[in-house]
Parts: structure tokens; C-alpha cells; sequence
């Protein structure tokens, strides 16, 4: 994509898709393409897609994230009602924790996987992807008759990624920063207001997420990060499709929709059947982990010097017959070659398995690769 | 907006963001804007705004409404649920008929604003409007054990709209279609295959929407209408907003939003509290009509040669104190002046009232008017 001309329809912005407190600070910085994301702009592209992804890689960026709602349920059932929602087990779980948590549904479909914040015994936070958990959980308190509170508060995430975030954000926050654990969350001051500050973020260059709860600190916390980082070579940035493929970070809606279940999904270790809470997908599940899944979201190395963009998913073929399809894919510079995730069928996930990728212009040839993709890296 | 430059930042097509059936012929018909709608890309610009709104209002226009996603209830207690999420009477609709209803939580809230096809007597479709009303009604059904099922079947409205829509759609679907009733729907036949038209779409200049069941026969469906309506100039279009607020649309998203009841929408007469039948937001209505709601989507005729794209809500002042706030806007070239959609408090909102709507560069001067505008209109 490089040097691609910026020719795409451009994003037609209103009420409905909407910005951000941090919306003013991205458009100064460049910004040149966007997507929305639960009803939201969400931030694509700066320089361009390989510029970026360098620059994550190599130094820190801040990410308008908005976009990542937080459903907050509170109340005496609330912990019955996150519980419900997700075959991962929340029971143990302490306060001050982010738990990757799939969303499942009493037919074994993803609903979502949101990172659940645990604010207190009674309180959460499901930090969403692209869907409206909102109505969902809106829906099953009702119909159970809940005593929960449900709300969509006015929650900004900034995520600060890349190899310097440490340095970048203990600069803001202080050091304690440098102390909190992978997904755990601390409350540090910021001009004299607590923000949650979680270690934690969709890229594997490490770094934070500020959960902004009061939208008119969002230029003075941006300003804050940029102006302590210019000697970082502080960036913008987002979540950068290159670096998450590479990741092996799967991306709801595209990789993982509601007509798949966790197990296709690769999230076996987020289902557990084998302890004794109740989730609403118990039964599904307990059904098709007997036989197992039928087919299984798997990476691929793609033979290529370049990629279309995979703006819908691409038939994967053996032999003339489709046997998957590939849900995002680009060019890695790093790894040298294309990468995609592809939902591939049973008979054909086995890691070396040879396929054809039949991307728009032609049919490129790829190797079947487990995720992450790191283990199959020479 | 006219000869503005197209120069926004693009919008990111991946998987995430669905094409349609129709989106090839959308791409060859020279689309340059587009939003997200239900996950989905919905076109926002052919030529311009006001070549568009002009084209809408002399010709026929096919707009790919794919985005206008449909909840399928069906079963033994699908009545009880639609039922269960509307305060519109819709027990003695008949099988046939299209419903606009406003979908409203038990505290008033509104979730989203369909048109309800009643297919049979125990099967609906919701057309919906950009909330995922899906997993609303699945988390009510599950909760509350109705014996329903809740699907999203993969089907495409194709609306056609303006004022050549029934010469066109008849010469395609033969002449039964002029005898088609406003929100009435018959099956037809395309191709040997049967599909819904409704005489329905969100435009007022007439037309139809096909709902396409079928995706494989999207590009024929197209092209069939396309071909056809070559002498009566059919063209590519959208719902256009200038048109629309002249018609007094609401948008869901932008208008109307979860933080409104249907009364502040202006919804009234679709809140049939005094029939005898269960929905969930009863008590919450009943409460808010004792008094009357405290604000009110009005009109407002907006004192200007040019308008700003409305991004972000707009602050509508009196006497330098916010009493409102615009959620759409546009420039009308048959007003000859700024047309807008405001929630104005309750104090404010007779019409001809004088307010100050404070855009970007700088405040203009408005009327209140009624919706829809044409009561108004010299």
C-alpha cells in the first residue's frame, strides 16, 4: 500500500459517528482515514500504514481509542449478570484486574470480547469491541429481572503503545506507573483527578490505556503526553493492522463475528467448562468442545512483494475448493511477506499446510501458520 | 458544502465494515463519501450535496440501503416481543403492512426506530435504523424464555426514491406495483424469485424499497433498474440530508438518541398508552407524559448563504444561555436558507421563536418552526 494515492471515499462525519474529546489533537496531527467504531471515530491512518507501524514499533504513539465504550454494570447482580455473559471464570478475580473476556451467547456465537475492568466486587467495566454489548446486557436484566444498573458512561480510553510508553508515561503519571503488572489497572493522578491507568492495549509493543472519564481533561492529557514526549519521538497512531496481524490479534467483526464460536476463534483458554459458574453458553459449548470445532481462525504467510487491501473477505482454496477465508490480511515488512487470518476448515488448519489466497487480482500461494505467528518465525 | 474540496480523510473499507451486494455498482457509479451504518457502508455523496438533493427531487435515484438491516422474530411469542419492545399498538395490524415504530427501554430510552413488516402473523422483520437491536431482542428473549427465534437474515433493501420511482419500478416489476399503498409491501417477482416491495424509504419524494433475500442477485437487480431508467435519468443517490430535514426526518444516532424518549422525538403519536397492551416502557412513559416532556426536537430556519458541515452537535443559545442544541443541519436550496433539526427545551420551543445557533465560525440566527417544515414554508 505504500504510496498508495489517497483516493478512497472519504468518511462523512455527523452526530451519529462521534468524535471524541482527543478528535481535535488527531485531525491536527494529519489525520488521513478513519473508521467508526461502535458509532465512533476511530483514527486509520497518518503518514502511511508502514510509516506507522515502523514508528510503533520503534518508538510511542498515542491512540485515540475512544471508541472502546465501557458498558459499566454495578449493582448486587452484577457479578452474576458479566458471569452470565462469558464461559471464562470471573469468580476469583480481584479488583483491580482486566480480564480478556469472551461475550458468548446461549448458541455458542461471539457476541464481543471486551476487556472486563473489575472497579470492585459490584462494579465492572466491559471495555467493548464493535458492538452494542449496551442492549445486550440491557436486555438480559430485564428479562431476568436483574438487580443491576447498566450504563454507557462518558468514557474516553488513550492508549499509549510502543517501546517508550514507560518511559512516556511515567513522565505524566509518575513511576508508579512502572510498577503496575500486565492487565492490572492503578488510579493515578492526572491535575488532580484520578484516572484508571491499565497496562494494557491491542498491540504487542507494550504500553497503557488511560481510561478518560471526564471528556474536558482530553486536550490537557494529550497535550501533556505530546509535549513530555517530543524527545521520545512521540507520535499518533491507532491500532495498526500490519503490527496485529503480525500479533496475531484478532479483530471482532472482521476475524471473529457473531456465526463463530470461541473455540474457532482460538479462545480455548477462555472457556471454562470444566469449573462450576453459570454462563449462558455452557450448554453450546459443552456441545461442540465435544467434538471439537469444525474450523479455526489460523495465520497465514502469504507469497507476495505486495497486498491489496482486504476490503472483504478473500476465498481460500485447495485444490479449486474453498476451504476458508481470509478476514485481514496486509504486507509485512518485518516478517517479509504478506500476513492474513484466515477462518480455515478442520482437515486443512495443519501448520505447513500449502493454499491458494484468491485476493482480487490473482491467486497468491500461502503457508498455513499457528498464532501467534512469533512461534514459526526463523 | 457546494465545490467543497474533497479532501477529508477516507474511510477504511475492511471486512469490519460490510459491502453490500450492490457495492460494485455503488464503486462504478463513482461514489466519493460514505458512513457506517449497522457495520455496514451506506454512499453519502455522488456528484454534490445539492446535485444530488436537486436529481432526488426531478428524477429517480437507486440508493443502496443495505445498511437497513432486518431482525427477523419469529414464532410462537414473536407478537409478545415486538410487542414487548414498542409502545405502538400493533395488535390489530395486518399481515402486509410496514409499522414505524419506535423501539423504547424500560426507562423511556429510545433503542431504535424501525419500520416492523408484519410477514405473517407470528413473523416480523425490524428494519432497523444504526443500533444493534439484534442483540436487544436476544438478550430480552433469552431472559424472559420466549419461545422465539432471532436471526439477521442476510437481506439488502435497494430503495428507490423521487418522483419517477413508480415508472421505473414498474417497467422491472410490471404494473402492479402502482397499486402498492404507502407502507404496504407485496411480494413480486424478479427473475423467478420473489421479492418484498414496500412502497416505504426516507425520503419524501415517493418511491419504494427491495428487500433483497437473495445477495447473488444484487448486481442483476441493479443493473435491471438501471437499464430501465435511462430515458427517466435514474441516477446514484443516498438519503440526502438536505432533503431529509427538509422533511423532518429524525435520525436515529444524530436526532434521536438513547438519551431521548419518543416524546422529545416528537413521536407521540406512536405511544398508544392508553391501549390495553404490555410493552416494557409503560410506567416510563406514563410518568414522562403526566408532565410533558422537558425539550423537543423542533425545526429551526437558520439565517445563512452558506452552512458548516454539522461534525459535532451545535449549542443553540438564548440571551448567551444554551437552551438547545442542533444535531443536523444543512444548507437548503429551495428554503433559501439553513435548515436544522434541534432539541430545544421546552420554554424555547414555540415556534417563531428567536434563537442563535452557535456554528463553528461563527453564530447565526434562527427561527423555531414545526416539523415537518412545509407547515411553515411561504
Amino acid at each position: 500500500m505504500k504510496g498508495r494515492p489517497m483516493s478512497g471515499p472519504e468518511l462523512t462525519i455527523n452526530p451519529r459517528t462521534r468524535s471524541t474529546p482527543f478528535t481535535p489533537r488527531v485531525e491536527a496531527a494529519g489525520v488521513k482515514g478513519y473508521t467508526v467504531y461502535n458509532h465512533t471515530l476511530l483514527p486509520t491512518l497518518f503518514r502511511s500504514l508502514e510509516d506507522d507501524y515502523r514508528h510503533l514499533k520503534l518508538h510511542v504513539q498515542l491512540w485515540d481509542v475512544a471508541c472502546e465504550r465501557q458498558v459499566e454494570i454495578r449493582g448486587p447482580d452484577a457479578a452474576r449478570l458479566v458471569q452470565l455473559m462469558t464461559p471464562r471464570d470471573l469468580s476469583r478475580a480481584s479488583v483491580g484486574r482486566c480480564l480478556y473476556a469472551p461475550l458468548v451467547d446461549e448458541a455458542g456465537g461471539m457476541v464481543n470480547d471486551p476487556v472486563v475492568l473489575k472497579l470492585a466486587e459490584d462494579r465492572f467495566w466491559l471495555s467493548i469491541s464493535d458492538s452494542d454489548v449496551y442492549l445486550w446486557a440491557k436486555g438480559l436484566a430485564f428479562g431476568l429481572g436483574l438487580d443491576v444498573t447498566i450504563e454507557e458512561p462518558d468514557v474516553a480510553p488513550l492508549a499509549i503503545q510502543g517501546p517508550k510508553s514507560d518511559d512516556l508515561v511515567a513522565r505524566v503519571f509518575g513511576e508508579a506507573v512502572r510498577g503496575i503488572k500486565f492487565f492490572r489497572f492503578e488510579p493515578l493522578d492526572f491535575r488532580g483527578h484520578p484516572l484508571i491507568v491499565a497496562r494494557s492495549g491491542w498491540s504487542k509493543q507494550g504500553g497503557f490505556e488511560i481510561y478518560l472519564d471526564q471528556p474536558s481533561l482530553g486536550l490537557e492529557l494529550w497535550d501533556a503526553l505530546w509535549d513530555a514526549g517530543q524527545d521520545l519521538q512521540v507520535g499518533p497512531g491507532y491500532p495498526n493492522v500490519i503490527e496485529r496481524i503480525e500479533g496475531g490479534l484478532l479483530s471482532y467483526g472482521s476475524d471473529i463475528t457473531r456465526e463463530s464460536n470461541p473455540f474457532e476463534c482460538g479462545l480455548d483458554a477462555y472457556c471454562n467448562l470444566d469449573r462450576p459458574i453459570e454462563f449462558m453458553a455452557r450448554g453450546a459449548l459443552e456441545r461442540i468442545a465435544e467434538t471439537g470445532p469444525a474450523r479455526r481462525v489460523m495465520g497465514l504467510r502469504v507469497e507476495a512483494k505486495a497486498m491489496p487491501r482486504c476490503q472483504q473477505p478473500w476465498p481460500v482454496h485447495v485444490d479449486g475448493v474453498q476451504i476458508g477465508r481470509v478476514t485481514s490480511a496486509a504486507m509485512s515488512p518485518d516478517f517479509g511477506c504478506g500476513v492474513a487470518l484466515a477462518m480455515i476448515d478442520r482437515e486443512y488448519w495443519t501448520p505447513g499446510k500449502r493454499v491458494q489466497v484468491m485476493t482480487p487480482d490473482k491467486p497468491r500461494l500461502a503457508t498455513v501458520s499457528p498464532l501467534p505467528f512469533e512461534q514459526f518465525t526463523s
